[in-house]
C-alpha cells in the first residue's frame, strides 16, 4: 500500500473543509500526514451572504475575502497545501481540463485517503456534484493510458465527510473520528470563518454530539473511550483488512 | 476498550459457521483469539437433504451426523469453543429463556466482535431471525439490570456474513479480509460437511473472487496486496477510529 | 420443473384475493390451472365495517356472511379449492401449528406459483405478516426433515399482489398480466362483495389504468398489445429462463 | 377530522418521551391539547446504568425511582395524563392482553396525532418494536369488529420522534416543530432526569440544531423564521390538506 | 415567511402541468394565489405522437398546436401566467443561460411552493432531469451573489407531482389534496389536450383513485373527509410547523 | 410485438460484453437471433494496463489491438455486428451527435430486447453514464417526431448485465440465464482477451456460481434444472405476459 502518508480533501466551496473535515485534518497532520486541500470554487455567489450584504461589495472582493478566511483556517488545521480551482459556485461547472487539473492533483499526491461530500444534497447541487467528479477523477487517476509514465493512483478509500443536515442528504457516517486533542485547532479554524458566524456554535455543537456516539459506540458506560469531539464519515469503498 | 481477543460466532444452523465465516474464525484463532461459537440448531431439517435421502434415517441420527461434522469443522478452524443450543430449525423458533442463554454466552465471551448472518433471507428466515436475535441479545447484554453484578457487556461491532446469494439478501459487503494464509484450513472444515458437497466448489470460488475484490480494493494494479482468498463482511455499527 | 399446473394464493383476509388477484385467479383458470385460494381469516373484526353497522350482529354472523362472500367470489373466479383457516385478525395471529397446516396446503399443491401481500403496509400489519408467513412455510416445504417421506416443495415464484396505497406499501409492479379476457368474470367477482361497495370502483380503476401500464410496457403506440385490464406483480425472487 | 385537541405518546421506555418529544407535548399543552404518555415500561433493565451503580439497588427500587422522575418530567410538560404499563424492557414483551389494553388507550383517548419510536434502531430493538406495535394497534383500534359498539379510530397521524443517532436508525424527519417558547420547560422535564445526567447537554444541543433546522428550511436568511429551539419528527402516513 | 400567494410549477413539457397538477392550480387560483407555469419544451417531438401522424407536420406545426392546447388548458385553469421557454426535448438540454432565466423567473415569482416533476423516470429522463433543473435552480435564486441587489428566495417547498407509473419511478407521494371543488376545471383542462386523448380517462380515475386515499387517510370510515377527487405530492424539503 | 429476432448490446468499453453478457449473446445468436454489439469507446486509456506496460505503446496502438480483440471475441460469440463508436473513455463523454448516432442504430436494429450496466458504479462512471444514456436513446428511438417518417422503437426490455463487483453497484439480477450450452463459446471469447488474462477466472467463477443460483431459484434439489453456467440480469422495466 502507499509509502508516504498523505490525504487529500476536495471541497466544493473554499469553507466547506472546515466545518466538515477540520478535525481529521488536524489530527493527520499531527499523526505527520501531509494534508492537502482542493477547493473547486471560492463559495463566493452561494455562501458568501454576510458579505454581499455590506456596500460596495464585488465578486473580487468576496473571493479575496473568502481565499483569506480559507487560508488562515488551513494555517491553523496544518495543512500541507491548499489550491483554489476558482471555477465558479451554484452553479459550479467543471469541464473536462477542470478534471485533468484534479487528477493532476491527485497523482501528484497520491492520496492514502480522499475526503469530500455526500452523494445526494438537495439544497446544495455543488456538493453532490462536487462528490460525483471526485469519484470520476479518482478513476481517470487510476488509468494506466492517462499520461502514461506518470505514477497511477492506488485505491484510496473515500470518506464522505458530515452534511449540513444529515438525513435530508441521505447520509449515513460508518466511521467515528476522535478528535480531542485537535479540538482547540478546529475550533481556531472555524472562528476564521468570520462571514458565517451563524455556524460557530452549530458545528460546536455537532463536534460533541458525535463525541457521544464515539463513546457510545467505542463501549458505552462499559469500557468506552471519553473523547469529547469527534467527526462522523460515509465510506463509499470496502475496506481491505487483516484483523476484523 | 476490550482486554482479551475473543469473537463470537451466532450461526443459525451449525454448518453457517463454515462456509460464511471459516477464515475469519481460522485466521483470529492464529492472531491468538480465542473464538467460540453458537450453533442455535442442527439444521437437521432443512439443510441436511442429502441424509434425509438415505435409509432410516431420524432426526436424532441426523442431529448426531451433524454435530460430528461441525465439531470436526470447529477444529480444523482451531475454534476455541463450540456449543449447540438444539432449538430446531425451519422454523427457528427462540424464547426467552433461549435468549438469555445467548446473553450468558455473550457475557461469558466479552466479545471484541460478532459475526452473524445477514438482515434479510427471503430463502431462509431462520438466518435473518437469528441476526435479529443476535441484535437483541446484545442489548440484554448491555443492560446493568439484567443480572446485576455481572460484567456487562461493552458495544462489540455485529459482523454479518456473506449469505447464499448476496443481492437478494440485499447484504452489501464493507470490510474484505484476506484469508490466504489460512485457506488451508477453511478448505478443510469445508470438506469436513460431507452432506453438503455440492457446496464446496461454490464457497471455494467465493473466496478466490473475493481475493480479487480484496486486490483491487488494496490498490489494483497499482500497488494492491496479492490476496489470493478473502471473505468480505457487513457492519452493522459505526467504527470508532484514531486514524482514517 | 413442476408437471402440473397449479397455483396457490395466500390471503390475509377472506376478501384480499378478489381485489388483488381475481384476474390471475380467473386466467390461470382458463389456462387449466388448479388454483387454491387459503384465508387465513375472515376480515370479520377489522374488514367488515358495513356489517357491523346493522343490528345485532354478531362475530358468528360477520364469519359466515363473509365466507359467503368469499365463495360465490371464489366460485366467480372458477377456483379449484378455496380454504378457510379462521385464524382470527386484527391482529392475525400465526403459531407453529398454523405454519404446520399451511406448509401441508402448499405441499399439497405443490404450487408453480404463489400469490400473497405485499412485504410492508403501515396500515394493516395483518398483510405484511401474512407474507412473512408465506415466505416462512414456503422454507418449511422445502424441508426434507419436515415429514419426511412427503413430496417437499420446489422453488415457486412468490407473486405480491397489488395493495390498497401501492407507494406508501414500498409496492413495486415487475409484472403486468393481461386480463382483459376474464375481466366479466373478476367483475362478477368483486360485485359478490357486498360489504365492501365503496370498493368496487376503485378496483375496476386500478384494472383499467394497469391495463394503460401494460400497453405501454408491451410497446405503447408502436407495437403494443392493446389489453383493456391489467394486473400488477412483484416477484420476491428471480426467475430462470432459457431466453432473455 | 378529530373534534377534540388530543394527543397520544407511546414511550417505549419511561424517559424517552421526554428527549424526543417533550417540546412537542408542552407546546400542544400550551395550544389546548391534552397529551397523554403511555410507558410500556420503566426502562428499569436496560435504561437505568446509573442508579444499578449504587448500592442495594433493585428491580422495584430501580421501577420506583423511575417512575418518579417520568412523572415529574410529566408535570413539567403539563402532560394530561401519564399511565405506565409495566411490561418489562431488555426485552419488551407485549402480549395480545397488553396490545389490547394500548387499544383501549388510544380509544379512550382518540388522539389528532400519536408519536412513537423510529422504525428500525438496532441499538436498541426495544424501540423499533414499540412502533410496530403503535402501528398494529391503531388499526385494531380502527376495526369495528373490536369491541363493537365503542367509538373506532380515524386516522391520526404516527409521528417518529428523534431517535439517539438518527443515520443508523435510518430516520429521516419530514416536520420541524419550533419549541422555543416551551424550551424553559423542556429543559426542566430533561433536569428531572436525575439518572442520566450525561444526556442533558446532548439533547439540548439537539434541539439547538434542529432550530437551526427550522430557520433553514423556514426561510434562512431571506424570511426564515428565528426559531432557536426545534424537535424533528417523521410521519408515517400521508397527510391530507385543502392548500400546499 | 413570503407575505404573496404565489407558486411556481416548472413543466418539462407542454402538457406535464395539467395531468400531474391541474387541480393544485386550479385550486390555489381560487384561493387567492398566483399560478405561473413554467414550460420548458413542448414536447414536438417526444409527445405529440397524434400529431405526427398526419399528413404535412413540422417541427414548427407541431409546437403551435402543443402551445395552442397548453394556453387553453392554462386558461381553464385560472393560471396566472404561463411561460414556454422552447428548449427542446427528447432530449431536452438547459445550459447556463437557461438555467439563469428560469431563476429570474423564480425570483420574480418568489413562489410559496414550487412543483415538478418525479426525481427519477427511467421512461423520460426529461421530467427527472427537469427536477434537477428545479433544485438547481432554487439553489442559485437563493444566492446573495446571484445578481446582487435582487430580492434573494427564501426556502419554499418542491413538491414532486405524479408520473405516469408512480412506483417505476419511485415516487411516493406524502400529502394528498382534495380538488373535489375544482374537478371541473381539471377536466376541462384536460380535454383541451387534444392530441392525447387516450390519456383523458386514465388522470380521471387517478383523480377518482387518490380521491379515495384522501379519504382513507382523513379517516376513513370515521370521520374521514368525502372527497371525490384528489392530487397526490411528494415533499422534497421537511416543512417547518407550529403544531403537529 | 416485435417480429424479428433482435437484440442490442450498448457496452462502455470493448470488453464489457464478453464478460458480463457474453453468455447471453451466444445464446441467443443460436436461438436465431441476430445481435448487435455498440461498443462507445474501446476502453484504451482505462482498460488496458496490460498493453500500457509494454515498451513504446501509444493510444492509437492500444485501440487497435482492443478493436481485434473485441472483434475476436465477438466472432466467437456469433455476434451480427459490432460496432465501435470511438468516443473515448475515462471520461466517456457523450454529446448530442452520439446520442443521435446511437439511436440510429437502435432504431435500425428494433430489438427485442437491449443488454447495459449496471445504474450505479462508483468504481467506473462511464459505466453508470453509459446505461443513463441507453436509457435516454430508447427515449428519444420512441419519440415520434424524432427523424419522422423513421420506424419508432417500441418498449424493449432493458437488462442490465452483472457489473465486477455487485454489491457495491447496487446491482440485483432478477433474472438468471442458463448457458451451459453456449459455455464454450463463451470460454473462447473470454480468451480473446489477451490483455486482461487476471480476469478469465473471476468470471468462469462466476459463471459457475451463478449457475449455482440458477439451479436453486429452478427447485433447487427437488426438480430444479441442472444448469451449469448462468448470466444474471437485472430488469429495468416490468415485463408484460400472458401467464405467470
Amino acid at each position: 500500500m502507499a509509502q508516504d502518508k498523505t490525504a487529500l480533501v476536495i471541497s466544493a466551496h473554499s469553507a466547506d473543509f472546515v466545518w466538515r473535515a477540520g478535525g481529521a485534518i488536524a489530527l493527520h497532520a499531527k499523526l505527520g500526514y501531509q494534508v492537502t486541500v482542493v477547493c473547486l470554487s471560492y463559495g463566493e455567489r452561494g455562501e458568501s451572504a454576510k458579505l454581499w450584504k455590506s456596500e460596495g461589495m464585488t465578486l473580487d472582493k468576496v473571493k479575496a475575502e473568502r481565499r483569506r478566511e480559507a487560508e488562515n483556517a488551513a494555517k491553523a488545521l496544518d495543512v500541507h497545501d491548499i489550491q483554489f480551482f476558482d471555477l465558479g459556485d451554484y452553479p459550479l461547472e467543471i469541464d473536462r481540463d477542470a478534471k485533468y487539473r484534479l487528477v493532476d492533483v491527485i497523482r501528484a499526491v497520491q492520496p492514502r485517503f480522499m475526503l469530500s461530500h455526500s452523494h445526494y444534497d438537495p439544497y446544495n447541487l455543488d456538493h453532490s456534484h462536487t462528490t460525483k467528479i471526485a469519484m470520476e477523477c479518482r478513476m481517470i487517476a487510476q488509468a494506466w493510458g492517462h499520461n502514461p509514465g506518470e505514477k497511477v493512483l492506488g485505491a484510496p478509500q473515500l470518506y464522505l465527510f458530515e452534511p449540513h443536515q444529515t438525513e435530508q442528504m441521505g447520509w449515513k457516517p460508518d466511521t467515528f473520528l476522535d478528535i480531542t486533542d485537535v479540538w482547540e485547532k478546529k475550533k481556531a479554524a472555524i472562528e476564521c470563518m468570520e462571514g458565517q458566524e451563524h455556524l460557530w456554535h452549530f458545528y460546536t455543537n455537532v463536534a460533541e454530539n458525535r463525541g457521544n456516539h464515539f463513546r457510545r459506540n467505542s463501549g458505552g458506560q462499559s469500557g468506552g473511550r471519553a473523547a469529547r469531539y469527534a467527526e462522523g464519515f460515509q465510506s463509499v469503498y470496502p475496506r481491505t483488512v487483516d484483523e476484523l
